[in-house]
Parts: structure tokens; C-alpha cells; sequence
């Protein structure tokens, strides 16, 4: 349990007026109470975090998750539900007089709510869906969630690295791709954040290019885009370079790319906000002539989640906050020639920002 | 895509009064269209199906995996949404004359219904909350894809044994678990089904125990729970052994868990109802003395997910039906002393099972 989060966010339930708040989301519940169990999907919960207004918070979970549940929740009453959580709720909301119920509605199905709502008008409670109330929390990371994920970055960089150095002509995206997952795991990792990216030639125009037994040629374009969880926290990184000759238009465009994942860098700062950010990177690439080959935005926020608050798209008009660590990641994508993406992250200080990144493969201009 | 599985559905569509149904689980997307794109969580979506009730059915994407979505997706409109998908569906529904449109309520979340309603009341359309639409087509296999099934069994067991053979006093848990997840990916795997459960000793009285740095001793339980993904198709199996000599009490156990399991096994057939195949392995467990500490339900459906239809359980009074697949899963778990859990999977036939495994490790009586 980390006590002051789980404090804060018991004065926020009691500034919105809510008596309590169920967490559903994996990562919030493990934030809240270093309870580290896997959900199967989201229909397959390992357990549900009931956080009164004040007092101990509950973990509800089922005898399977009993022992991991007590040595890893410190702090937490845990509560097991035989009857399904719905049957527990309806006990435990009137003895902890609970009048006013929070629910991650971002985090919670349609087919469960429709039991949840059924089970709060038997004992008159009324349901708050809530978006976001702690995934704001996560977003602003303290000094040592910025050393975790700057560790994360760093066994990334040097899983990259050792792979890196025995890439050749002749081997496969698919043998590329296990090589990596594989040294993750060896060098100390929990497992890759997302599964790893590696496309040649013209697989890398697709950005979420699964890999394939395409085999390596001389002088064709590699990008890889790869991650990993170490102590929780996730690392993001994309490179994008070739094994051997590289054409004239490769190093054209790779530096055009950039120009403009540094100029995003360089729009990175406290109080900027998120949209400015992505158009600062994306004005680049327009103006070299391939604005309609960048088609995803430049960047997301990354830490327990590899996908997390705040996002760096067209659409964000929020401010940036020191304590945010994002990904800056532009492309230019021709679905018959092949892509180019960099991606690197960052920590958003007061003034400016700080890049977690060392590695510089690829980012010569 | 499969067109029989698409005819299929549109059948069930006209006789249910639907226009069209969206479809946002990832498993069945990939049953229904062949595309294999994998969602990052519920939050963020690969794409979407709209099947109407006769005629083309499209896939609803973004241009991250536009051209993976048109190689893959055979027979299929693929439609990219560059401001969200709801703004999509505004113009498609009335175009496609949508009136009735069915959505998977336990895979979709409450906040993006609460969209999905305001752009339904906006185009005049009537939402229609469905459960297990595709599922319970899924939940039956053809011979085709009980093929595909046993070939991720035996995979699973060639990588066990590969592994079983190497195992020593001295290896921790967290070794072992990577030895297995490397072997499953080197020989061929798309990757484990689930997170392996290495446990050792005590570890082992944990159903869902992950891996520790604990250091395997002479004599000791070795808890194995294990699975992969070979085309699309996942594999579960469970065994418990010692590495050394084991103790009278664990060969007595691991016989009452081997007998529960030949109890449910023999229980299996066309027509059996689901928690009486349950109640016949509980019921071993129980006469032995140990009914207290056999707190899962005894299996559950393995096909394209992990965890599938039809669930093992002592509330399920659904009947099996012919092609189903069920793991058939009992243990025994003591909280100071550890655990013993044995599961093979096995198809349901008329007149029986046909159990998938050939692994015997443990099993002899």
C-alpha cells in the first residue's frame, strides 16, 4: 500500500462529496496497493478496490489471489467474495454506511454495470461513473517513479544495444523480434511493455507492423519500436536505421523525422499545452512536403501503463505538467517505399524537458 | 474472414430483428474477419466490426493498421476513422439504414456507451445490449479448429518436457518461468497464453502464484501451470511433481487430485450439465477431507482465449455440447504445506471426451 497516494485520494473522494470509490483498472489498483496480480482481461478480474472516504481501504478478491493478496497489499483489508463481488458489496456498502458510490466508468463494462446498478438500488446507494480520478493522479510521476522509469529505459536501451550489434542481412523480423523479447527477459526485465515492433523495408509503412518471416536484405530499412516493465514501469523506444548502405532518400527523411521529433522535444515544457506540442513536430514534416504520412499523433504519456496520460495529439488541448513523462515519436509513412518513426521519452520540467533517453542510433542529423 | 462464420451470425442477426451488431471483443473480431491486430487494453481499440445483417461486413480502424487490416481482413469494407469512431458510425449507420444495431455489453465499456448513446439518439437508432452473441458460437469448435487446438497442446507439452528434463535443486522459480516462455517462443509459439506459474513448495497453495527468486530445494513441490498461442489457438496445462524423492503425503494428495480429475473427465459428455461435471471431481476431493481446500471451479473453455466458454463451475447449469473444449483442472491447496493442481484439456464428444493431452507426467495412480 502507498499510503500518501491512497490518502490523497481519499481528500479528493471527500471534496467530490463520494463516500467511497471501487477501483477496477489493473494499473490504479496496483498503484493504490502494490497488489501486482494479472487480470485475464478485463471479464476476469483479480480483484476490486473498495477506498472508503477515510480508514483502511478493502481489496476484494477470490481465494485464488488469497495469499498474494495479504503479503502484497499492506495495509488493506482483504476480503475474499465467494458469491461474486456484486453479493459482497451488498454487505459490506451499509456496514461501511456508504451513501455515494465512485466507479472507474473508463474501467468498467456495460454488461457489469448493469449488475452493479442493480445491486446499489437494493441498498440505496447512489452510483457516480468517475473518469480519470486516478490516472490524473498517475500522470504527474514523483522523483522516484521518474528513477523507475528511467531504469526501464535504460535495460531497454541496452537490450537494443545487444541485439543491435549482432543484426545481418539474412535474419527475419520474426528471429529480430524473439532475440529482443528474449534478452528482456534475460537482462532482468518482467517482460516486454507491448509486443515488439520490427518491420523491414515496406512493413515499416505500417505503424503497428506485426513481425513476419520477412527476411533482411542489404541496405533495407529496419525500425524497431520496443519496450519493457522493470519494477512496474514501462519504456518505449523507437529506432529506425539500416544494415549496410543507406540510400540517399533514407537519410533525407530519417532526418527530416528528426528535425521534428526535436522540435517536439524543444515545444516540451510545464504549462505548454499538448496539441501546441504535436504541431510543433508535425509542422516539420508538413513542411517538408509529407504532412499526409504522419497519420498517429506524436506522443503518449508512459509508466505503470505504456499508454497512459497525457496524450500528445491534435485533439489534447490540456496543459502539460512537470512530473509528465511522455513519448515524442513522429513518422513518415509510404505504404510502397517503407517508414521511418524515432521515438524517445521524456520527463516535462518547469522549464523544458528532460530526455530519459542515451541511445543515439539513428538521431545524428 | 470466414465467410460461414459471417453467414452465420447474419442469420442470428434477421432472427433476433438486428440490423447490425458491433463487434469490439478482440477474439471475436479475429474469428469473424481473420484480422489479428491486438487491442493495447480494452481503452484502446484495433478496430471495430459493423455486420449488418446481409451483405459486406467492414472493419472500422485506424490508419495505424490500415494496410494490416486490408491483408488481413479477406471480404471485408476496411473504413479508417480519422475523428473517432462514433463520428464513423453517425454516417454509416444511416447509410447502411441501420434502425436496430446489437453491441457487445461485456466488451464495452460504461463511458463508451454513454457515447455510443448520445450518437445512436442523434441518427434515430435503437441499441440493443447483447451477451455472448459470438461467444456461443466460438464455445463449439469444428474438427478444423480442434486440430488447430491439439496442435497447441502438444506444442505446450514438447516445450514442458523440454524443460522438465533440465530441472534441478538449485533453479528458482523465476528461471524456470523464462526457460519455459523462451522455449514456447523458440519452438514456434506466438507466445504464452497466459503468465507461466512456476511455484515451489508452499508458493505452490497459491492457485495464481507468480514466479519469486525462491531457490528450489531436494524434494520439493514443483507447481508447473503453463500455456501458448500457435495460430491463434491457445494450450493450458497444469502439473505437480518433485524433483528427488517425494514424501508419502504428496503421492497420497497428488493421487485424490489424479482421481478427482479421472471423476470429471469420465463425467464429460454431450448433454452433461456443467456444474454436475464439477461436483463429480469436487465430490473425490471432498470424501478425501480436503473440500475446503479446492476453492476454483474445476475448468473452464479454451479456444482463441485462454479462458473461454463454457465454465466448469458449481453455478453453471448450462448443458456441454459436442466440440466444446474444457480443461478439466482439480487441486488441492494447504497454505503451509503448498499445492497440487493436475489439468489437461479435453474435446466433448456424444458419448464422452476425448482428452487432448499425451503428457503423463504425474498422472499415474
Amino acid at each position: 500500500m502507498n499510503k500518501q497516494r491512497v490518502k490523497k485520494l481519499q481528500k479528493t473522494l471527500q471534496r467530490r462529496k463520494l463516500d467511497a470509490v471501487l477501483i477496477t483498472e489493473p494499473h490504479n489498483r496496483r498503484y493504490l496497493s502494490g497488489y501486482t496480480a494479472a487480470d485475464h482481461g478485463i471479464q476476469e478480474t483479480a480483484g476490486v478496490l473498495l477506498i472508503p472516504k477515510k480508514g483502511r481501504p478493502w481489496l476484494l478478491t477470490d481465494s485464488r489471489f488469497a495469499l498474494q493478496a495479504e503479503e502484497e497489499a499492506q495495509g488493506f483489508a482483504v476480503e475474499l467474495y465467494t458469491k461474486g463481488i456484486y453479493a459482497l458489496l451488498k454487505k459490506l456498502l451499509p456496514a461501511l454506511n456508504v451513501r455515494r458510490l465512485g466507479f472507474e466508468s473508463h474501467y468498467f463494462l456495460h454488461s457489469s454495470s448493469a449488475k452493479l446498478e442493480d445491486m446499489a438500488e437494493k441498498v440505496k446507494v447512489e452510483l457516480v461513473p468517475l473518469l480519470d480520478l486516478v490516472e490524473r493522479m498517475r500522470a504527474i510521476k514523483t522523483e522516484e517513479e521518474i528513477q523507475l522509469i528511467k531504469e526501464s529505459v535504460l535495460l531497454n536501451e541496452q537490450v537494443f544495444q545487444a541485439v543491435y550489434k549482432t543484426l545481418a542481412p539474412g535474419m527475419t523480423e520474426i528471429e529480430i523480434a524473439l532475440a529482443l523479447e528474449q534478452s528482456m527477459q534475460t537482462m532482468g526485465a518482467e517482460g516486454p511493455s507491448f509486443e515488439t515492433i520490427v518491420a523491414f523495408g515496406s512493413n515499416a509503412a505500417k505503424p503497428h507492423a506485426v513481425p513476419t518471416n520477412r527476411v533482411l536484405q542489404d541496405g533495407e530499412i529496419v525500425l524497431i519500436d520496443m519496450g519493457l516493465v522493470l519494477q512496474g514501469y514501462c519504456s518505449d523506444m523507437t529506432r529506425t536505421f539500416v544494415i549496410g548502405k543507406a540510400k540517399k532518400k533514407f537519410k533525407q527523411r530519417l532526418r527530416i523525422v528528426r528535425k521534428a521529433q526535436l522540435a517536439g522535444i524543444k515545444a516540451i515544457r510545464a504549462g505548454a499545452v499538448c496539441r501546441e506540442v504535436d504541431k510543433a513536430a508535425r509542422k516539420v514534416i508538413a513542411d517538408a512536403g509529407y504532412g499526409d504520412f504522419f497519420g498517429h499523433s506524436l506522443g503518449h504519456g508512459v509508466g505503470l501503463a505504456v499508454h497512459e496520460a497525457p496524450g500528445l495529439g491534435s485533439r489534447n488541448r490540456k496543459k502539460l505538467q512537470a512530473g509528465m513523462i511522455v513519448t515524442i515519436e513522429p513518422g513518415i509513412y509510404l505504404p510502397d517505399w517503407g517508414g521511418i518513426r524515432l521515438e524517445n521519452m521524456a520527463v516535462v520540467r518547469e522549464d523544458g524537458c528532460e530526455v530519459l533517453n542515451e541511445d543515439s542510433t539513428g538521431l545524428e542529423l
